[in-house]
């Protein structure tokens, strides 16, 4: 096969498009400038292009509340972006789809990666580089401190590369930006949407996450299933000295709870994680506290595992409701599968960027323990319905790590990427044509 | 008033009654020997008399298991009782109520008394009195550790000396053995007996409990109500190394109740307590613990503070169960309630005992902090149908304090207490007289 | 005894005092103009003045950040107060005594009031008393909410009206504006100082509290004895998922902690409060929490009750620390004992009140529960010295509890409260002449 | 290689010696009737013996108490047994080694084989084989019921055949019958001892645990480290109505204990499993707790990971003491480490049972989770000295699971293992020769 590249030029082109995302981070479920901007382009390019409601069909977990997300409904507005794109959004309903339907029969392909940033106040160190070459985020207190710049610049690089060679191609090529994947919020909200019925081949990508620059592990497997949950426990205040025993203590209620969530037993069918994050509860001294806040997250090495200590969190916290007769409120926002990648795919992957000259060692499929991905809902689906799913990492060198002030990536790393992608339909094609 | 006295000699009597029934200890509800020989004397006395099943209306709490209630059936047999008696008596219907209406207007006067005896191996030293002179417990495990022996003895020549008065008095008297003290489980089961309707004085009585020889406190008040419970709480076993996520872990459960219990607020009206006093839980080091058993009680200075932590027991173990999805059984075994002794009649009983010349102190009304006394059911039925009821204590030189293996009384302080009780039915009448 | 009365118009000047305190109030231990008001007007009348750094001998508990004393103290230096007293403060060193001496043989009478605020945002509403007439709190987030600035006004009302009548006084007055009553801070701290010996009658006082307006409780009993602790639990932060075992978890430990000091047993001989009214730990979902931080406070209803509480405080949280390998910061931030006022000045001052026109009803001695007064020390003191301490209480009408937002008293009580303190010391001089 | 194999008819001789193991079943370190008849019998085939306190250097973990231990030496003693044994053996030191040295050049081979029995009662249903065919438990309470007899019998019979072919042995062959296996306590009690020193093989064996019969697994891998503990925890008693507050509630202690070592972080590095077993405090409903005492274990895919555990519960404990000002006694009555088969001896054992033709399947290395086995310390011994050591599994057909008071195996497949270890050496020899 003859591996596509791009000019080396093109670099400064992906640069202003991930500069321009990371000087304006926007948290998940209110990417609103952001999937603007992407929609624009995608439908400047020939895409057919959905938006915010139009492909969000499912719950959306884990949505901020409401003054947030004026702040960055207001930014956006403030931002020369088309309100046509805006009218489409909403807070929980952001992201976008760009399909190009080439009319001639082929394999549906699909490319999924994520475009929200996080709440983290970015570093302004000098040595940091984008304080240094000046893209630093301009909304104080969120950053993309996870990649998703570059990842949301891969995914345009690509829906513009592949219109380059747009008369090769053949089937359907979707583009998925989703929102959200922070918190593993996203991809279950989008997963029902028939948009993404029947796609044969789905590819989606990660920079960084500790593989070294020059190495691409082209089928990761080891995702653990995750849920995150927000709990409130409502009681009855009281005075402590006075009359103790008019209260209902939430803070009484969320030890106990706590412990009894640290102390589920383990799992024979493997990995099993439980963790209660924060804990915030009473407001005075001399008050029974009528009112605790604690978020929390489970993991398991399989989805059957996730979900057994996910009934058990609903036992707890029914009991403790019980026990000291308050109020739980137990939000779920965030969820995502343990699914693993089709190892069909990673050979493909493997095949095609073992091509990529700018990698030293490409790894065809590897387990990495403890991360979660919502990508995991869209690998699913792809599975169920038949295709083949893959998740890949392309190394960087990074600043720092994955959610600190001073992480950054090298951006040159991402036109690695995009040729990867650009080339895996031939890959597939070829591959079709000889089982054929 | 005359105080009608006894002949220092009727002490042999009383002396070999209390040895014959320290001799042989029955448990509560058990007391099947003992409610025999009673009933036979009173019968031969004349005084009407309901056994066991005629005087056990309510709910029988904390009757003990079939096992132990065989074997002193089958001693009760073995003994030379009558066989009427017996019939007339199971497990948890134990007791005798002996009545005597004279026919003649006047007031209804009840004297309470307690027969059963304690779980307690008694002391084989040779300066345990019992021991030395030959009537120590034949009922191995089991000792009159609490005085009931002395208690049931005054009832019975109270029972006696009543009936050489018998021309002299009015109105009706009614005599009650209480079985079941031990563990406050008999006053609630018998108190809905209509043999105790409309009772106008009711007398009860204590000796020793830290009251020294000589004095004699007329009016106790302050008894806590309390409610036992005992807890069966059953989970699942499983391989602590192979599967621990199979089992459903009673000893956490135990251990997070255990916690709840003793983390209950106090109360601003009142002292409370709660306490778990034993728990046993599991089966061997690696296999979790499918079963757990724990005995605890609560406290509290008025019922109502009592019925406030009856509540919250029951709350706890209705969300222990949900938390850890185990089985509970929660058994309420024992409950007395706090009910104060009358003045009026404490009055009286003061100024009858002050006519004893035995005596060197006679106090009038007293607060007793933490104890708690089933009699309290009987003293509130008859406050509540309009009559007086009044808790004494008889003081004594205690060998070793209350339950305990070496515990003793000195007997001719039960000639001092029948006297007393024998005179207050006239100081009755004559404060009726004086009234009317 | 001829009872001294002041003008009805010297209501206004006190009113004027009142609402110049009641809109600049400063939290304990940052009582900078107020102190230098104080000291001012008391240097004027003719009193020996001490402030800040010459008063507080002791530990200062509870003395806040240097941010908010920066603050408070700016503020001050804006306000016009002269840098001479501002040099004698500094945080956690407040407060003002003034002396007078007549040179004349005479009993030493000391009264004590108390002048700092609280963290509370002070009402807007329309009917809110201070806002009507404008003298809402103009330090924002910060309300004499507990009458204190009436005390204080009360305090130098009677400084002023002493000196009236300077020339009938015998022996010593010293007038005690207590710092840092809030959170019992203050009276542990100036206690030692050598200006606070031998006082022969000391007067303390509150205003409101639950007593309705015209009544006065000349000797108030039953001050809970209480410590506060501020607690930190610095353990090591970990990722849940990657190695939870890296992590030594400040939550968890706390939790423990919690239940242990609730689960702490009640108290025989009095009533006992424990309370953990805050938590919070933790920084985020997926992180082992490195950091807690919890507000608790113990009561007794006697010193040695608190002093035992105070005991298994310190035992549970070593035991805390050793369990998890946390370092446990524990900080006393507040202190008061149970001392009762002294029934014969108790008398005293019933016997002044009974004088006072405005009153329908003088109580000579009360009980109250559950509250705590660090005025305690100095009564204590003042006992130990031989002399007699007694605490007041003046009724007024509240608009909100202690505490509220929307908390105001009836600026009138301050007259009535200021007349019988100004009687005192010739009811004092009469009753030694009697007694002479 | 030639098969060496033995005549059918010697399985009456294993039978025999196995149903007498099996009616007299000892428990570990009580293993002295066992152990005698052993050292006679090694001692009359003319192996070097030593029994007991010549064998056992290191420190006993959980030796039974006294009691027990004279029931069983006396049992010993009238079962003649020569004296000369039993002289060698107390409590807690019991065991044979045998040693036959060729004095011929070659290599060290040892067999080590178990011979302790269970508290379990056996069964004596009809269609249990031992009761059936009257070789049932006559130890009431004790069985042997985890086939320990018939290891103890094939190392007999091994030493009897070993004996019959010696003329072809060179080096030297050590058969150890180590005590204590159960509780795993014996291991690392022997492993100190000099005549373990510089074993060049390692055989270790068992029958059953899951594996059906007529397979044979070589090399086993996949021991999980362990640590068993007994902690008893003392406090002080107090009534819980009276004083509460002079208890050290042991109960209160043990519940927070419990919640503490369940709650302990998972690993990332393995598995790892904590569990309190059992739980026993207090001794009555109105009783502060003053003791409690609780069984636990604590297990580790690794001895790294164990390790870890341990010192945490150390730590619990510590911390425990001193919030409760209570006493806790912590033992270790059991520990086994983490080490696996070497691979090579696994080879040479899977040849060798290749050969086996009562065998229908051989497999060579198997990880089996979640079992412990105190084999480990002599396996860690010889590896560190630098020689092999490999665990094997020979499969039967089991009446019930292990520890099940049905429990049994069939006794022709003590023949199969016997003939493959009888084998072993010729094996080894083969390969030394080839190697040279």
């Amino acid at each position: 096969m003859n591996f596509l590249t791009v000019e080396k030029s093109y670099l400064q082109v992906l640069s202003a498009w991930r500069r321009d995302f990371h000087q304006f981070p926007e948290p998940g479920w209110l990417e609103f400038r952001t999937s603007a901007i992407i929609a624009e382009k995608l439908e400047a390019l020939g895409y057919d292009v959905y938006v915010g409601k139009e492909i969000v069909n499912g719950v959306s977990l884990g949505v901020p509340g409401k003054e947030l997300a004026e702040v960055f409904y207001n930014k956006a507005l403030d931002s020369n972006i088309s309100s046509e794109w805006l009218e489409k959004m909403e807070a929980g309903k952001t992201g976008v789809i760009g399909i190009f339907d080439t009319g001639i029969e082929g394999p549906t392909i699909g490319y999924r990666v994520d475009i929200d940033a996080l709440p983290i106040l970015e570093s302004s160190h000098e040595n940091h580089v984008p304080q240094k070459l000046n893209f630093r985020s301009q909304n104080e207190g969120f950053m993309h401190a996870c990649g998703h710049d570059s990842h949301a610049t891969i995914g345009l690089g690509l829906a513009e590369q592949l219109m380059k060679v747009k008369d090769k191609l053949c089937g359907k090529i979707i583009l998925i930006f989703q929102p959200a994947e922070e918190g593993v919020r996203g991809g279950s909200a989008i997963v029902s949407s028939p948009l993404l019925d029947n796609i044969d081949y789905l590819c989606a990508l990660h920079i960084g996450t500790g593989v070294p620059k020059g190495t691409y592990v082209a089928g990761v497997d080891g995702f653990l299933a995750t849920s995150k949950f927000d709990v409130t426990i409502r009681g009855v205040a009281a005075h402590s000295g006075v009359n103790a025993e008019k209260g209902k203590n939430a803070l009484l209620a969320s030890a106990q709870a706590v412990l009894a969530l640290h102390s589920l037993p383990p799992h024979s069918e493997g990995v099993a994680r439980v963790n209660v994050g924060t804990l915030e509860a009473g407001s005075g001294r001399n008050i029974i506290p009528s009112i605790a806040k604690m978020q929390l997250e489970i993991r398991g090495e399989t989805t059957a595992i996730n979900d057994f200590y996910e009934e058990r969190v609903h036992q707890i916290f029914n009991g403790i409701a019980a026990m000291y007769d308050v109020q739980v409120e137990l939000d779920k926002v965030g969820y995502a599968l343990s699914i693993p990648s089709d190892q069909q795919l990673a050979r493909i992957l493997n095949d095609t960027a073992k091509l990529q000259q700018s990698l030293n060692e490409v790894i065809e499929y590897k387990n990495f323990k403890a991360g979660s991905e919502d990508a995991t809902f869209l690998m699913q689906k792809v599975q169920q319905q038949g295709g083949l799913a893959c998740y890949s990492i392309i190394g960087t060198n990074l600043a720092a790590g994955h959610h600190h002030e001073e992480f950054d990536i090298e951006e040159d790393d991402m036109l690695s990427a995009l040729e990867i992608w650009l080339n895996v339909p031939f890959k597939i094609y070829e591959e079709l044509k000889g089982n054929a």
